[in-house]
């Protein structure tokens, strides 16, 4: 990201240049060495090409990091999911589905559902993810075989997620997607196995990752053999109770609008709060989402995992009709 | 906040009383002494009302916290200020201004820039809190008195901070609302000072406020004087370097679309990025705002204290523009 | 989140208990259902036992979560690692070594320095979680071997990390104890894999883990096979920029001295300078760490990785000397 | 951020440079503007003189930001407060006191039994800021005269909250010492009127403050007339509810260690949990804090305030006579 060291011309008048800098938006902080002046820019400045700053009176030179992502930085804008594009500035993708995969049942009910609702992909957890070794880890293969047959019926795309670096192969056989979860976002072995599966790659945020180790994490992907990667913001580690987590929406601007990269958000683990995912939903899209991955569950009281976050079918109804209403339109 | 302790009765099936807690949105943890079991609901759940869980099979009791904040909880939904009313639903609010005002032809220009574009406060620091004691503190009383001057010409009201509890007096006799800012939220010789002098409050968040700390100050004021609060997120301290602040949204919906509280954004601060104030500004309002306080200055190269985040009056006018498009109408 | 709720008898005098439990170092919030009274205690008070409350006058019943690490909580006070034992209260472990193991002649020398001065373990990275793709990623199974024959050779044993659930069988015969690394601390994967290699398991904590979460890795690696675990505090995620990470001394105390669980602290990490490794060693020993976990290089300019905060090994006799000093012995 | 940049001679190898910084403990990236290379040196690196890297073959210049604190840079070493003295390095200082103050009985027998503990400072609120505007807000200037009274009878010397500019005068008159809160820390009226009264200051950290925030906030004190600055680090804000702060010890070694500032630790806030006050009082002196700043009360269960955290005096004495076995003697 942003982060760039500004030399003057010796001679030149620092404080015009350092006035002409912040009037492009850059929070410097002035370095010298005798009479040469730098200015440091910090990270948190407006992105900038080093170009326009050159044509400022007084500069003498603009030095530059090399960028640590340059496959992620030459992804074309658009990712393309089998019949479904991801980007910046494109309609957005709703895809939505139960936290875990419960039963054949309950995935084809749910499947049949949304599939009218202009959601695009079904999302559902086969392997599980779960903080207590004693909660319902998934049901595993069976349930991505479900999963399968319930998409193809009713015309959606599948979205899972992989634990393990021996899943990697098989599930890439059956999904259109492969997402790595938040805890594994640094879990490189994983990366690299996900990768190697060829699939495009969902790309959690982990609860505590920078951006900029996200986008490494993205890159680690792109290297390894992903067919392409979409981000997705889930909320990071807060310090207050009254939401689950803390959605980062100055993370998805700051990726979609200036760096031009596709990024979902994950209104449900954002908040962990059903009241809540629905405004934070039309927030994230304001704010250059191009997807939203929604937890719903059909019966949410026997919901195996995640209930209190999920939202009734209806709910998605709402939502699909809010994009839609604003000119978006779920495709 | 949601907070609840649900007692099982005696002999009933606890196992179903808490999938019917989940089903209803509830995060809960399972207590037990001997026999009787009790839920506690998390604070991260949805919010729910007692008697809705009384209706709960197997449900004996619902026990619940005093509110610490009673006279804010009575607080009618609407807040006039002067000619202006911010209430959750309600248009939003667009308040603009220069973070400080530097002399009296800028602020008048700048007022006579904003009054056009849909702006109906102007706001604009003559009393400055910064981190350097060296930095420039503001022209103080005298730039109060040019702001009222070029507000009144171009008929709009005044939002200013107020820093200092021997200030509070007189600013009052010249601004339409008095702000507190995030460095002052726990200030509470200065929220007194402030109430008291009995004008309505925008209040900010504290940097690493917790939302009950936040509605607790907003107490302080109706308690000592205050006319009604606003209250006005302006980003929390995050750990990502690419912005100045993560801007929490997830609070702005849970204020106004669970609380009802008038709650505005200031998306300059949330981010300190300009090429981002644009996006979120539409993200906040998605979200639930009722109103917007963003940085506006006519020439940001020679601004005296915050330059890189503030918005040329062009873009203000493109985000009224926005506004309006999307059928909420700066007013 | 409470973690007991005491209910108040009918009748009684409910501020009379409050101030009873107080006075036990309880934070407690008071919640009422009609004429009942509970208290539910937050979970920063003071460890006690139920048994102590129902001796309060007033107190009619205390509720208990089940715990969610069973198997944790009955492991001994003493992890037995070879002839090492990690235990709260017993002398204090040296693990030390380089951050990656470059060549043989390299971890040879760095064992042979630091054999004679106290050091237990030697550690050192075969595998290396490294943010960017692009970076040194270790030697791997060679490394490995290198390691095994320098330990051997000076009378260390071997602590070292694995990252792929497919190594943990063959680093499992090499290595003493297996290091499951912060970015892994939540891959589930992982854990059962390298619980099932059968060794002892070094956990760290994770860069945003709550204590709870942490505990709850622990639990997977019991429930999956690991012969002990030993946790490992390595700093959290913090907002400021003059340390690399936020050294969480209060969480060591806490599962030492109230926990009695051996936990073992990482300055290296904890902070990323070189200038404050020793200050923090000896505060982490203060606090009630079993071990350090200390990274050394005996050429760091040429580090491959992590140099700048890898100590001298002369460094490492000063802390051992200070430890014998402090009355505590490096063994 | 960086606060070094280090520019490579051209046509020198900018790799050996590169290894030479790293060698000396700096985390460098690199920045390149055609065929110049600078390396910025972050924050989180040790700290070095530029003379020394001058000195590494291939360095052409090493630019430097000015110092934004002149004025405590400036500060001698140790700050005497009457009779006692503040170091790094010093034997550390004993402060301890109630919450507050409840009666002039409770600090009378709170003086008596703490003086003969090695106890130095007797601290005791008089004005309290509390989150609630319902919770005892202190009782004020009658209190401050109750305490001045027992510490003259006691030999002890005082230091006392100032939360109110209005305050700050009359309390300079009967504190030794006066005491800025962390919820004021970014209080620029209060600071200027506190550094007014001409007395040394103890400055706590607000809840988010950066260490470079804190400074500045010390340097508007010694600005505006302050006798002496002692910072205190009491907890930041963190994640895990199973402590009420996270008490951030690498702060204390940095400005201890490093910049040889006086800085004291109140591990009572720091943890908010009776069980860890000593453990981390411990730590906070292993890790370089001159003194200690502790919570205590005769009766906890009919503290007004802030109970759960205190000691009672008895373990004051337990603490003395610990830091008296480390050699460092109370004094």
């Amino acid at each position: 990201m942003s982060n760039l060291i500004v030399t003057v011309k010796s001679g030149a008048d620092a404080k015009a240049v350092q006035g002409q800098l912040v009037a492009r938006g850059l929070w410097v902080v002035r370095m010298q060495s005798g009479d040469r002046v730098h200015f440091a820019v910090e990270r948190h400045s407006r992105h900038i090409e080093p170009a326009e700053l050159l044509s400022i009176e007084g500069v003498a030179e603009v030095a530059t990091p090399a960028s640590p992502h340059p496959r992620l930085d030459a992804q074309p804008e658009v990712v393309r999911v089998g019949k479904t594009d991801f980007g910046a500035g494109l309609p957005p993708v709703m895809m939505a589905g139960p936290c875990s995969i419960e039963s054949e049942a309950q995935i084809r009910e749910v499947a049949a559902l949304l599939a009218p609702l202009g959601v695009r992909f079904l999302r559902g957890g086969a392997y599980k993810p779960r903080t207590s070794p004693y909660a319902f880890q998934g049901h595993g293969e069976g349930a991505l075989t479900w999963m399968r047959r319930a998409a193809d019926e009713s015309g959606l795309q599948i979205v899972t997620e992989v634990m393990s670096e021996a899943d990697a192969g098989h599930i890439a056989e059956l999904a259109d997607m492969l997402q790595v979860g938040s805890r594994n976002m640094h879990n490189y072995a994983l990366l690299k196995a996900v990768a190697r599966a060829g699939r495009p790659v969902l790309l959690k945020r982990g609860m505590a990752a920078t951006v900029e180790e996200w986008l490494l994490a993205a890159e680690y992907l792109l290297l390894h053999g992903a067919r392409g990667v979409v981000l997705c913001e889930r909320g990071v580690r807060g310090f207050d109770p009254s939401t689950r987590n803390l959605l980062d929406l100055g993370a998805v601007a700051l990726l979609s609008q200036v760096h031009r990269l596709p990024v979902v958000v994950d209104p449900s683990h954002g908040t962990g709060r059903r009241d809540l995912v629905l405004p934070l939903s039309r927030a994230a899209l304001a704010a250059g989402a191009c997807g939203l991955l929604v937890e719903v569950h059909p019966d949410p009281a026997n919901a195996l995992s995640d209930g209190p976050q999920a939202l009734a079918p209806a709910q998605i109804g709402e939502l699909s009709a809010d994009m839609a209403r604003a000119g978006r339109g779920a495709r």
